[in-house]
Order: C-alpha cells, then sequence, then structure tokens
C-alpha cells in the first residue's frame, strides 16, 4: 500500500484502437476464453464501446483519495481501473472526477464498486462500467495504490494492460499480447461477416459447421 | 438427454397474438396469477412485446450445441426457450445465432442464462430476456434435448407452450389453455379502460371498488 | 397495523423542489452522507429527478390494500413509498394505481418490492424507483398502516419527509432538516461549479485541494 | 389454487428406504444427472438423510393455512414440501406444525421459503431442508393446494414422487423411476467401494480411469 | 456523527431475561410480527438465547474505531449492535474486542458487517449474530456515533431497546413496550404448550383450529 | 489452457505449519490487510485449521477432468484450490476424489465452486472451504491447466502459494514472502497475548490504546 508507480508501458494505441472496434465478445474468444471481468460489471449507458491502457487503483474500501493520485498517471487514451481491497459499493466516482479525468484524456472507468452523477456522466459521454450506482460518498483517509496488480470483479490485471469495454462487459487483455489477441480477433471477425451472410440466408449452423454427424455419434435422437 | 422431438403442437397463431397484445402482467392475472418467470429474467433492451410457441432447449451448463440443432425445429412465430441443466451465466447465445434463428421466422430468446453480442442484438431488434449479460463463450463438447419440458426461471415449460413477454418479465401460458386464457385477458382489458378513465377523473380506488366498508369491518382506523 | 394516519406536516414546497433540483447525490452529502436507501432501488426509466413529501405505506408482503387506502392522503406534490413488512418483490402497483396517483399530484413512487406495467408507467411518466420489475399481482387481504414510520431499503423514514430520487437513486431528508439541508446542498453545488471549470481546464485534485503533502506525510511513494 | 388430491399414488416403502441410504449424490447420478433442488437449499442441522413420498403444498407468500390442510394428507414416510408461488422466505413452518406433522409419520418437510424453532426442530430430530431460517410469521387468509405439481427450488415435482434429502442437499426422483434409479444407484454405489479403496492405496485416478491417453490426444502438455 | 450518548435508559432486567426466554420467534408474534432483522443475520454456532438491552453503535464502513468507544458504555447484560453506514462484510470484531466487551457483562454482538476469530469467539462462549464471516481487518480513522437511534438488517433501532436472539435470527422490542410483549409472549407460551400436547396425540390442527368451515366457504375442494 | 506445470517450488513446510497455527486473521493482517479470498469461501465442517501449498486447478465450468490430473502433482502437505473459468456452482469434488488426495498427502480443497458428499469428507476429516455445497455431477471432456496462476474468489493465487484456511476463511500468503509474513504473524500473536489479559482484567482499549485523545481531536462529543 502507497505506493504509485509512475512509468508503466502501454500497448500501441492502434492495436488498443483495434482490440475496441472488435469488442468483448470477439476479444475474449479470441484470446482462448478468458480475460472477462464479472458480468455484474454493466456500463451506466448504452453504446459505449472503448479500449484503453489500464491506470490501476488499489483502493481502500469507502476512500476514494487515490483516484486523484491516480488521475495524474493519465495519459490520453487511458482508462481508470478502481479495484476496492475489500467489497465495497460507495459511489468513489462522480462528475468532478470524471471532468477531471476527461480533462487528461481518459475515455472512461472501470469500477468494482459504485459510481454517481450518472446522469452528467451520460451527458458528458464519459463511460463507466461499475457494479453499482450508489450515491455513498466516500473518505479520503487512508493510502492505496496506483499502477499496481489488482484483482478487478474477477479478473488479474496489471497497470497498462488493455481494458476493452462495451454493452456486453469487460475484458482485459494482458499487454504484451495484445498485438496477437488483435490479429485472432479480426480473424474471427472477417470470418463472421461470411457466416452472418449464409445463415441470414437460411442455411442451418448444423449443416454449416457440419454438426449432424458429430451429435449422431454421440447419440442424438430425433423422436 | 439427447432428445430431440421434432413435431410439437402449437397454439393457434391468432390466438398467440392476442397474448402479446395484452401484454405479461394481464395474461399472468388472467390465468390466475400464475407462470411467470423469475424476476430476475430482464430484456436487453426496452419496448419489446413478444408472443411465440417455445420450442424448448435444456442444454448443459457451458454448452450451447443444442441451439444450433434447436434451430432447425423453428417454424415462424417460435420463441428459443433455453434451460441450463445446473445454473449457468455463461453467454449461450449471440448475433450469429441470432441471424439465424431470424432467418427462420424466430421472435426472440427467452434463455435462463447469458447472452452476448446485445448491441448486435438491439440493432437487429432481435428481443432477448435473461438472467445475464455475459460474453463468456461456451463449448460444443455434450448433448443436451430438444423440444422436452424444462424448468426455466422457475416456471415448468413444455414445448409449444405459449411464451409472453415484455418489459414486464416473462408469462407461460400452458398450450391448452391459450385460448381460454386470452378470453380472460380481453375481458379484464375491456374493464381496466374504464377504470382507468375514472381513476384519472379523480375517483377514488376506495369507492370504486367499495373497499371502504371491507376494510373499516376489519378494524382501520383513522386518526 | 391498521391505523391511518391523516394529517402529517409537510416541508415547504419551494424547499421540496430545491432538494430536486440538487439531486441524491449533493443532497447525500450535504446532510452529512446520510439518508441514502440501498442502492438496489433502481429507476425504472432514465432522466427523472423528483423530489416530495412521503405518504408511507407499511404494508403486508404481497397485498397492495393499503395502497388505495394511500392515495386518498395523497396532496399534490407528495410521493408515495412503500415498505412491506417482510421482504417481497411482488408488483404492488401498475398503471391503474399510477393513474389514481397522478390525478391526485402524486409526483412518483418509492417501493422496497416490485413493480408492473413499467411500459405503460414510462408513457405516463410516472417514475418509479423499486427493487424489481415483476409482473407477480398481489392481494387485498390484509391491513396495513398508513403514513406510519416505516424503514425502506434500509433507512428510516417518517411520514412527511421529504424524498429526492434521481438516476443516482433515492435519499430521504427528515422533514425538520429539510430547510437547512437545501442551504447546504446548494452551497455544496456553487461551489462545484467552481471546480468543475478548474478541472475542466487540467487544474489536478492533488493541486486545487492540496493534497500533495498529507499523502506524503502518510507515506506515499512514488516509484 | 384451492384444490386437495387425496389418493396420490407412492413409490414401494422398500425402494424409497434404499434410495435414503445411497444419498443424494449417488441418486443424482444414477438419475442422469437430474432432479436436483438449489443449492440454496440447506438442512437446518446436520446428519440427516432421509427419503419420502412428497406430499405437496403450493402456497400463497406469507400464508401457511394450506400446511394445516396438507397434513391431514400424510401418511407414514411422507415427506411435506412446501412451494410459495411468488419467492418469501417468511417463517412458514415451526414447532407446532412439525409435532403433528410428527405425530402422523412425516420424516421431515423441504421447503422454498423459510422456517423456524430450528432449535425445538433440532431437538425433536424434524430435519427440514429450507431456503432460509427465518422467525417471520405467517397469515391464513387465502387458498393454495395440495398435491398439485410445483415447482420447488427450481425442480419439478409431482405429488408422490420420491425426495431424497441430506447433507448435500435435496434430490426429486419420478415415482415411476422410483425401482429403476434405485437399482442404478446401488450399482454405483457397488462399484464405488472398490474404487475407493484402490484410490486410499495409492492408485492414482489417472491410472484407474485411463485417463492419460484421452488427455494426452486433446493435447494436455507437461511442462 | 462524533456523539456518544452516555445515559440510556433500559428495560427491567427480570423482562430482559423473560424476554430471552420466550425466543426470538414467540417474541416476534407477541408485538405483532414486527421487529425482525433480516434473515442474513446468522449466529456463528448455535444454541445460544439471549436478550439484553442494546448499546448502538453506527460506525463508518469498515472503520472499527467507535466499538472500544462503545465498550466503555457497556453495562452488565447489554449486547452490542453495530450498522455500518454503508454496506460492508468486513470483520469489524474479534476476539480482543470481544474479551474486553465479555469483562463489562457484554452478553453478545449483532451486527450488520463481518465478525472474525470465531473459533474463540465460540469458545468463549461469546455468540454473534451477523451478516457474515469474514476476517478483513478494519481501520481505526474516523468518527462515528454510540447509542443514537440506527437501522440494522432492516430494523429500526435505539439505544436501550431490547435485542433478543437465538438460532432463528435476531428481534427488537422497543424499550417502552418489553414489560408489555413479555406478557403476551408468555400468555402465547403457555398456550402453546396445550396445542403442542394436543397434536403430539395426532389431534388435525384442521380440527383443532376450526379450519373446515373457513376453508370451506372459501371454495377448498377435495378430489 | 492444457498446460500442467510439474515441478512448482513450495516454502519451507515448518514456515507452513506455522502459519497455519497463526490461523487466517493474524496472518492477514500480518501481510498488511492483503490476500483474503471471499468471504463466500465457508468450511463444510467447523474447526479445521491447515495450511498448505497450492496445486491450482484452472477447470471449466462443470468439467473435474483436471482434478484427476492435479492430484498427480499433489506433495504431502499440499492443498488442492480450483477455480472455474466461469462462475460455477457444481460439486466437482466428493469422496473418492478425497480419498485419493488424502492417500498422497494432501490437506484439504479449497474451491471455488461446489463440493459434494460432505458427510463423508467430515468423516474423513478431509477439510473444504467452497463456495456451495451441491450435489451436481460434473463432466470430463475439456482441458484445464494444473499449477498455473489463477484468481480464486477474488484472489490472484500461484501455484505453490501458501494457503492458510480455517473457520474465518481463506488467506493467500505469496510464497516469497511466507518467512517474513510468518515472523510478522507470530511476533501479532505474542503481542495479543498480553492485550488480551488487560481487556480480561477490565482495562479498557480506549486506555490501553491511547485513543481518549485523537478521539477529541477529531471532535467526539459525549453527551
Amino acid at each position: 500500500m502507497g505506493v504509485v508507480v509512475q512509468n508503466i508501458e502501454r500497448a500501441d494505441q492502434a492495436v488498443i484502437d483495434g482490440l475496441a472496434a472488435c469488442g468483448v465478445a470477439t476479444v475474449h474468444e479470441a484470446q482462448g476464453r478468458t480475460g472477462l471481468l464479472a458480468s455484474y460489471m454493466r456500463p451506466i449507458y448504452r453504446g459505449a464501446r472503448v479500449a484503453g491502457s489500464a491506470v490501476t487503483i488499489s483502493a481502500p474500501p469507502g476512500d476514494n483519495w487515490m483516484v486523484h493520485v491516480a488521475i495524474e498517471q493519465l495519459k490520453e487514451g487511458d482508462l481508470l481501473l478502481i479495484a476496492p481491497t475489500s467489497p465495497c459499493e460507495d459511489g468513489y466516482f462522480g462528475d468532478l472526477l470524471a471532468t477531471s479525468a476527461q480533462a487528461r484524456g481518459c475515455r472512461g472507468l472501470i469500477i468494482d464498486a459504485g459510481v454517481r452523477d450518472v446522469r452528467d456522466l451520460t451527458e458528458m459521454q464519459f463511460p463507466v462500467w461499475s457494479k453499482a450506482i450508489f450515491a455513498q460518498g466516500t473518505i479520503k483517509a487512508s493510502l492505496g495504490s496506483v499502477n499496481v496488480p489488482v484483482v478487478c470483479a474477477g479478473a488479474f490485471i496489471n497497470a497498462g494492460d488493455v481494458i476493452v469495454a462495451d454493452d456486453d462487459g469487460v475484458c482485459v487483455v494482458p499487454r504484451a499480447n495484445a498485438a496477437k489477441v488483435l490479429e485472432a480477433a479480426q480473424k474471427r471477425e472477417a470470418n463472421e461477416g461470411d457466416k452472418r451472410d449464409k445463415l441470414a440466408s437460411g442455411v442451418l449452423g448444423m449443416d454449416m459447421y457440419g454438426f449432424r454427424e458429430p451429435l449422431a455419434k454421440l447419440g442424438l435422437k430425433y423422436v
């Protein structure tokens, strides 16, 4: 506790933006069905799709002091990511902090706790994925750390990892794998367009994927 | 496990459409306050109101293979209904499956688990009522069954039963009762228009329903 | 049980409206971070911001008879507030009751249980904050009380207390404190505008609030 | 609602007792991994292992009147099984009802709601599997039904089905399958004794079950 | 925040002890089915049955400083009751605090949060009813209040109110009503012994309570 | 997926045993209030206090094949630790696996899912800390990994880390810190004995810790 790591490595911005374009479901599949945060992490409004480098905050429950510390560490294209050290749904973050973060180029917030001022945040188009919407205020009394590894909503995250978030939830891509995952994700996407067309035309997945034989072998019976 | 029932009986389509027009709350009352699925079954977007014949899927947790099998069984006006055999919130269903289902006339999905690609599904206007929105991918390794009786979100459902779903949730009407329930629901609705007008004009429910006397008998005191 | 308190005191309407304008997060802070209802109390649609005097209902689980009794007690500018006597998510309230309440000037409903007909309520712009959306019908068999003190979603509320509700949740302000809390809230707001401008221009909270020194004293290390 | 089915068929008592001896985990496997009630159904004390024919109760939330009706229908060796018609954790059942049920040969209670007087029930050795322990009292105002099909904690149950319950939870065996399931369960058990001895002596499951080859084929790598 | 009320009134000790002897379920019924704390408040070990005057603590989340302050206010026969100001499951209390409280005659703890050292507390026979067992440590940084009114696990409690707790949960009896509630509870108990004997001898509740006629009037059908 | 790491480093056995003796609450404090798994991880029986080196399993939901693979990797004094790759409460583990694990010197199981055969496990004195007790069977169809880093119940764990578990829950100590944490924990313990004696004799924490002055400075008022 009480450490701020100042110089973190980030993935290439083009890679990050590419991952945002692919979206959470595709990125998660592209890296072997890993990296998802828990399904209780929901966006405060629909339609946002972002990716950014994680500036992580390990914060005491009900204490948002370190958010100010972290904002100073933000670079254009980053996402703030807050993990409390014990379960908490207090509202660590509101419109003032969002204003400050946005002024530094921050693309949004991922928080395994609560957020408030969601009407203002929606108007500002500052997207947040959180465990709760809760106006409960926090204090500024204890130290936490910035840019240390954290577990957030069940996922292990290092500062500088790429976070992708959209209406389906939130996914982390370890920084070192970002380019490789993007490549896999884009292949997957290309592939999907073709499949979508066939399915839309009435071709069955049963035939397109060749499922009839393996299902019959397992003993599937039609009655 | 491992059975696909191919020829299920369905209710009359006009009856089904009539039930959709009445909506979940009215249909549920009309059949004696029964048939609701659990309140955690929420629509991925607001405003859809549909009814259809249930094509049921009993699926292993985290395995969506049988969804492809079920899609082949769909007829115009059906709804897919997925019940995992143990609690699960994985994302069994996304935009490719929705494309395929929609191509066969499917009106939507009811799933006691997770769904993903909700932005695409919303754009496609393919409505889904689910327990979770979760990008977690599934596998294709084990058999389940199609068009067998299932318990979904606390309700017992037979293939071909009518499912009604809207912003209030999801309700099942046993196929054999559909016409009778529609009749009761429509009576209820006709009745409600009149009541609504009176209440809007300022008449109190206390007077309109004659509640003063029975409440006084029970001992209600005004102080 | 079985008591209706008819003449409750209410706060000044201008004060109530002033609190609505400040919103839940600000009001909650202005009264010393107290008064919030649990975070599971969510609006059925986004964008409403209301305040009103609480007409409270202590209702048996699954029995909405007392809602009719309470509607007669409503005055222009009131909010209905329903607390069941044991945990329940049944749909106590729908469009007919909303029509009646709205006809009497009611501004909305706070209910630690379920609500239904949410599509109609949204069209009517009758806002509701509830624990659940659930079509489950209720009965009319037992007495409860109106305008007695209740615990609703974890907050203690007296009839006539001011309830403020918006997208951030619900907050209660004891009637006697309303004017004082409004004053504090408005000061807080005035103050915030200034801070927001500074933060938007890129000034850091670290500097604006003078956090560097106290954090250093506690031992915060930059590495 | 409002129906009491008086003459239900029951499975053979020797079969029922045989299933009790096998226990929940074995019986559940023996019938193809089906029949379990939700994991939140927990025993009020450890060590009981019972089976019995289900006398089912479909009860309104917070109303235990039908329990008295059902007790009259009990025969030696039965189990009471209560499913509320909407989610509820009120304490439907306590020591007086247990005394009455026990006097009629009832072996225990399965309830998808609350129970109270658990100290007395423990002393009486009247086992209960419930969703909650909650002293909240209930009323006697509305009808329900006895010995109708119900969904209880996610499982579909007909009156006269065999219920098996122990420290692992609760499982239903459809009456018609009881003998066949017992046979399969006993085979499984016989089989397990042998396996247990081998494993206890240090033989690995990897070798005993021949897992090395199929795992290697799937690509398992040792590093 | 930041207030310690030193001289609270307490109910008569004989009345308190009488309420303990009746137990939670009976006391709750005797005061009109009110006063229960939420069902998630569970004892850390079975078999304790206590009552005491509440020394209340309104504590910040994750901060147990005020517990030390409250212990000084304890008198022989009191119970500590801790309500955090926002939801929290941290372990506010362990064996050292229990040692100190027990030295002052405290009979146990009610906490709407977590407790730890439960093995030691069990050995000491210091009973605790809590929302969680969680070792998570707390800090000592902020003020709370002692002997102010609180909402704890959904119940409103004043300092000096009588708390009754046993295996069924926790119930509050307002101090002013304690003697009257005890009287009603004891009548209820006397009454129950007689009923228990009849039911044990095989008399049905249907007959003992005269339920057949009212049920028939409501339309109960035997088939 | 599909990797088994065979040679993991373990902490010194004397250190591990020392940590077991200190218990979860003390160890957690000794390493700066970190390392706890979520409070929903509960022991299947009370009284066990163990520590061991983690043999980790990253397992697909509802598939326990890798448990057999992991058992081969166990050494005397290890603990099995299972983390499913998506949320799951199926019963991955029962008495046969416990027999096998115990034969290899395994001291217990930590599983962020379900366990079954708890009566047998209790008789065997094979302790388990789990999220659920659930008889639901699993399959053997997909690969997972053994001795890779996992997130289990919210904590990040490497194979070979020391796990301490008792009635208070579960705590992880990174292998490299084990000796240092033990030292701190033992100091803390020594210290506690002394404090306990003072508190037992009636000395107040207020005096022993010198809290009066700092509390007064913060403005605590006695009324």
